[in-house]
């Protein structure tokens, strides 16, 4: 049954001509945005099969898994996906506190304010990114 | 001052090989997440000179301006990009009470839950699409 309901669910959705389909990820309490990414249908299925996040990276070309590295993994509660079928919107619990890997919550952590014209970053670094990832950068 | 500021926050953001990138909406107040849709640079700097959002609609090949046609548009209250700067994070004062053109709050009205392995839909229609759009369908 439960098998019958995830392949239904992946047949309904819509991949664009590379193979990937947008995925926001929300923390499942609060409603915080913690990033974007992108998957193609082999890291969703290997994100409804374990149940934590898994992406395809466009610039290494390959599978990762939130949190391999910083173990800051995020645990899927629920998967929803919107009215055309080709964006996908996970309610999660992270890990760690941080989604972004440089340190913050939120990787939406820029902002910029219609009202007051201003701009700037918004909140605290939960974590030393330098202490983390010992080679990679960006 | 705050034409200055414009002109940074648009020149920090990366758009893709066809000129786009995605906007997630959500709910300034309590967070929900809305909608996503593309925005091309004209469709931003209207959104910015307006402080209502306009998407590029990939299917028509053209602007639009969210809620033209049903009166549902979307105030910006805050616009947020991600640290690679290649997604948009648009806090919004939603009118009508729904961003969906299917009559539904958010878009995001297809659920699937991991735990539960169950597939449905969230939420009731807000209003009644048919009486919105006569002509348009999908």
């Amino acid at each position: 049954m439960r098998q019958t309901v995830k392949i239904k669910f992946m047949k309904q959705l819509k991949f664009d001509e590379n193979g990937l389909i947008p995925a926001i990820i929300q923390d499942y309490r609060d409603g915080t945005v913690l990033m974007m990414a992108w998957m193609n249908r082999k890291s969703l299925e290997k994100s409804v099969r374990t149940g934590k996040t898994c992406f395809w990276s466009r610039s290494r070309k390959k599978l990762w898994v939130k949190g391999e590295k910083s173990g800051n993994c995020q645990f899927v509660r629920e998967i929803r996906f919107d009215c055309d079928s080709d964006a996908l919107l996970f309610k999660v619990k992270q890990a760690g506190g941080a989604a972004c890997h440089k340190g913050y919550r939120s990787c939406f952590f820029n902002s910029f304010n219609l009202k007051k014209g201003s701009s700037g970053i918004i909140g605290k670094k939960v974590f030393n990114p330098e202490k983390i990832y010992a080679v990679r950068k960006g």
